[in-house]
């Protein structure tokens, strides 16, 4: 080898594109492979729905204030976010950890406490995994396998022109929880008397620390009759995710500053913050919360629903348009995460 | 939380023991669990099988000597080979991926060319993955999904007094083909213009460096009409794995030293290195090959299968006992892995 480009030079999506071309194709059961939310895989009346999802100390989580329980239940959450996002439910994980001799087993027994309850209330067996060495930091790589009736399975692809974008929740308060614990933890680090100014923030800082994937929502769709056309579960940020649904659908879209959900306390933090609260609702990330959409005619199942507003429309093109509470027009832009 | 308990004061197969007590288990679906080679699912008109396996580096894997491309193919052998253990077949597979900012694309394109010569050699799809930061090594993680029939499926459970005790290929050459590859190392670090000897080493290195899970075995056992009452794969040493079938079988085991397989290589370079070589291929592990009990009318069916090698039989206790070329009888030990 003597080229070497650095991966921040293609960043994450082009590093995932040059390894799904890579990626071995021959198993005709294999229905999506690389590039949605979760692999999907024929099996008889229904399809397999896979995910992987690594977390990794010091990247995705800061043991300083992360309570270890709270970690073990929010691996299990954003992976059973990805059966969500398919329109599907999970139903057995498995845990690859890798642990360094700073942790004892009381500690790793309170990971595994976490991921039992949200094994527990979400109906998800712990059926394997592998527990190693790791010389340097604490990662947790998780595997969720579940199920998906074959005519309600949700792509990333799928949306067609003139429908309708909907968001589940709201948006932006998990990333300001994040602004807020870390801001505790600076202030403790310069005076350890001092104690934490969480009161108050108790919503957003449990968006940061324990996210609920949103299978109530799954069902309730199904309640509903509403089988989204495409699905994305909100990791990176809206902005981010809203441009994947664009192109797997080959579509543009056009999203209302003013109809994108957002809580008060995120709004009031973030300006305490001196950042602009839609900025936060755009690209904060780790809300964990469903992005759809769904054809016009299914709009009078979902008006008024409390927990799923309609932000928007798919347009033909291939931009994405936020029109501001002002009337402009602002095109988003991905941001992906940007750890190298 | 005042206790503190160190992992190494319970040991591997301690931590793995208080994590299957603590995993939830509510589905149905769930036939096994943790404590097997991979996680049993019922799925309708078979079973679906679940493995994984992760692998770090400077504990699993050493860049100074592993090319990245046989890494990528050896992440994807041993959680194959996991599927062989069960009798069963790999069909999909995803990666989680730990890369620090030292790599760099064509790096990363190395491992994963790796990965697509075993996918494809096995007929695997490689169908999803997450690509994230390290802060220090390398580390692959990596889950497999496969078939197996109900009425074909092997556990560790199931061998019954007086069953034959098969292994395939030979064992100990994965071990001192590490020996061989750790010493060059050494000489090239003392001295960088010294040629590595690997000369007429290559079996043993390529043990090492590029394992095969035996898929083939499990399509020769079904030729044959052989379905084993218990099967494990070969990765911490003939005694460590004999032993897992021992208790969860709830027998124990005569091994007589004479038929243990070994390859002629093995047996010369353990001797180099003043080994002895029935030390190297009882506990020396990577060797991926498996471990299998039969019916005693089955063995007609495997008498002189160049491939497979009877070397005792399953009996009463508790106790897996090796009877040595002197006719003495040696407890064998669990070695298990001490990375902690």
């Amino acid at each position: 080898m003597s080229e070497r480009t650095e991966i921040s030079e293609i960043g994450e999506f082009g590093l995932i594109g040059r390894i799904r071309e890579m990626a071995y194709h021959g198993n005709k059961s294999t229905i999506k492979g690389i590039g949605d939310d979760a692999a999907v895989i024929d099996n008889g009346d229904d399809y397999l729905i896979v995910s992987t999802d690594a977390l990794v100390e010091n990247v995705h989580f800061d043991l300083g204030y992360v309570p270890l329980r709270h970690l073990g239940y929010k691996a299990m959450a954003v992976n059973f976010s990805d059966m969500a996002a398919m329109n599907g439910i999970p139903q057995q994980v498995v845990v690859a950890l890798g642990l360094s001799n700073r942790f004892s087993v009381e500690a790793v027994e309170e990971l595994y406490e976490g991921m039992r309850l949200a094994c527990e209330k979400y109906g998800v067996d712990l059926v394997g995994g592998d527990t190693t060495t790791s010389r340097s930091g604490l990662f947790i790589s998780v595997t969720v396998v579940g199920k998906v009736a074959k005519d309600k399975v949700a792509f990333r692809k799928g949306a067609k022109e003139k429908e309708l974008i909907c968001v589940t929740g709201d948006l932006g308060a998990a990333f300001m929880g994040l602004q807020v614990l870390e801001r505790e933890k600076q202030v403790f680090q310069a005076n350890p008397e001092m104690q934490p100014e969480l009161e108050g923030k108790d919503y957003i800082i449990q968006r940061q620390l324990k996210p609920e994937p949103r299978l109530d929502v799954v069902q309730e769709l199904a309640r509903l009759g509403v089988t989204p056309s495409s699905m994305i579960d909100i990791s990176d940020g809206l902005a981010s995710e809203l441009l994947h649904l664009c192109k797997a659908s080959g579509l543009g879209a056009r999203i209302y500053e003013e109809k994108i959900p957002v809580d008060r306390m995120t709004y009031e933090v973030a300006r305490e913050f001196e950042l602009d609260p839609i900025t936060v609702q755009l690209n904060g990330g780790e809300d964990y919360e469903l992005l759809f959409t769904m054809p016009q005619e299914d709009y009078e199942k979902l008006r008024n629903h409390p927990d799923i507003s309609v932000i928007g429309y798919m347009e033909a093109g291939s931009t994405a348009v936020m029109v501001t509470k002002q009337g402009n027009e602002v095109q988003l832009q991905a941001q992906g995460w940007k750890h190298f």
